[in-house]
């Protein structure tokens, strides 16, 4: 990596700064990060309905108060419009922008969705001696839409989207214990070993970069929270915003916080 | 307990048949049983950003679609109107009517949401020889409002509902352990052996019966899905619906399929 922020408050000021503007897997180790989709109320709540039926890659974390960019409980304080590093901006399903912040786009009908996200739980696996590939590489999972559907909501509907990690075999009873715990961060994997069953082709990720599956390691994939912007623009939604993949909202609770023990 | 089925479908069809009006703790052992609050959907949205804010009181397992009372995820094919042991209708949160069956009553823009039960996990504790009074007693649980607050959300406010369970000191640990991977179904309990940090007077549950706490044994509290009855009821709305407390949904799916492992 070639920066980390001890202290989230810290990182989100950068990004309102526009200093940080690219991926955040692991930048600030440790806290709980999340996936930002934001809709007009009119299509709030079969996004939420979605979200419900489909728990695994749409665990919603915190729903914002219509026309409100401020969060309540990942973290008080922190504005939507401005403290992640980078937004998509979809009309009808076609991406129109990519801006910095969403100062000038805000609506007082615009709801914002934070949802769980695997990033989460990274520093929980590297700290039992899991390697994570993508992480001496300086960028984020492979992330793929899958051949699984969802359950459909509304108009809401689409593949699953996963994020893939490779693990060493002797690793993965380990990495499979850990991650269940993380619940609310999509938990268990839910695919072990055969990609062919759940992706087309293991070496065209749609995003992030993909690292050869090393001798004794198995591909691992996890239900990923791109899977609502996958739904949300084959609903081809008038407006739609979302952050830029892997660009995440980094909050202020500990990975320890979201436990299945709480 | 003078009943039990050991298949659901015949459950819910003695329901049907009003064959069963009672409570259902340990009713189809090892059977996911959910809670059910029937909304008009101009309250739908904010009454499930209200489940989402308060996650562990109020687990949402499904929602039904707009109108339609048949269960497409818990019990594909059951329907709502018939397959509870008993129904509440209140009015401005006023209890107006406690049905059998609600083919009467039922309305073109109902919603109905099935929610998390902790008699979900109480086949889990019995089989590591957690023994559960109110089960020799054939009733179920005590239930109180507690003296905590929940999130708020629209119109929906008001105090969590807990269930408490007498636990022998020794056995706390595994109890925690175990309901801890029921998160869908509350999860590990929200309080553990000082009653009086979390509600009035122990003697005294708003539902079901007490039983003294024996010697050696602590109570065990776990955040309940009378929570959004509550919530719903303070809210007042013009009508809103419900099972009777503690004669909930028995659904097809088992424990087993609920752990934090799927």
């Amino acid at each position: 990596m070639t920066a980390v922020y001890a202290d989230p408050i810290a990182f989100r000021q950068a990004c309102r700064n526009q200093q940080w503007t690219e991926q955040t897997s692991q930048i600030a180790p440790g806290y709980v990060q999340a996936n930002l989709v934001i809709v007009p109320k009119a299509y709030a709540y079969d996004f939420l309905v979605y979200c419900q039926r489909n728990p695994k890659p749409c665990p919603v974390l915190e729903v914002l108060d219509v026309g409100n960019p401020i969060s309540q409980y990942l973290a008080k304080g922190a504005d939507i419009r401005t403290d992640l590093p980078q937004y998509c901006i979809y009309e009808k399903g076609q991406l129109v922008a990519e801006p910095y912040d969403l100062l000038g786009d805000w609506r007082d009908d615009f709801v914002s969705f934070l949802i769980g996200c695997s990033f989460s739980f990274e520093n929980a696996l590297t700290k039992v001696g899991i390697n994570l590939p993508h992480l001496t590489h300086n960028t984020h999972p492979a992330v793929y839409q899958s051949l699984w559907k969802t359950t459909p909501a509304g108009p809401f509907y689409g593949p699953m989207a996963v994020s893939m990690r490779p693990i060493y075999q002797e690793q993965v009873k380990q990495a499979i214990a850990i991650t269940a715990r993380y619940y609310r961060n999509h938990g268990a994997p839910i695919h072990i070993g055969h990609a062919a069953e759940i992706i087309k082709d293991i070496s065209q990720p749609e995003y992030g970069g993909y690292y050869q599956i090393q001798p004794g390691q198995v591909p691992v994939f996890w239900a990923c929270g791109v899977t609502p912007q996958l739904a949300a623009l084959q609903a081809k939604l008038p407006l739609m915003i979302t952050h830029k993949v892997a660009r995440m909202f980094v909050s202020d609770w500990q990975d320890k916080d979201f436990l299945d023990i709480n």
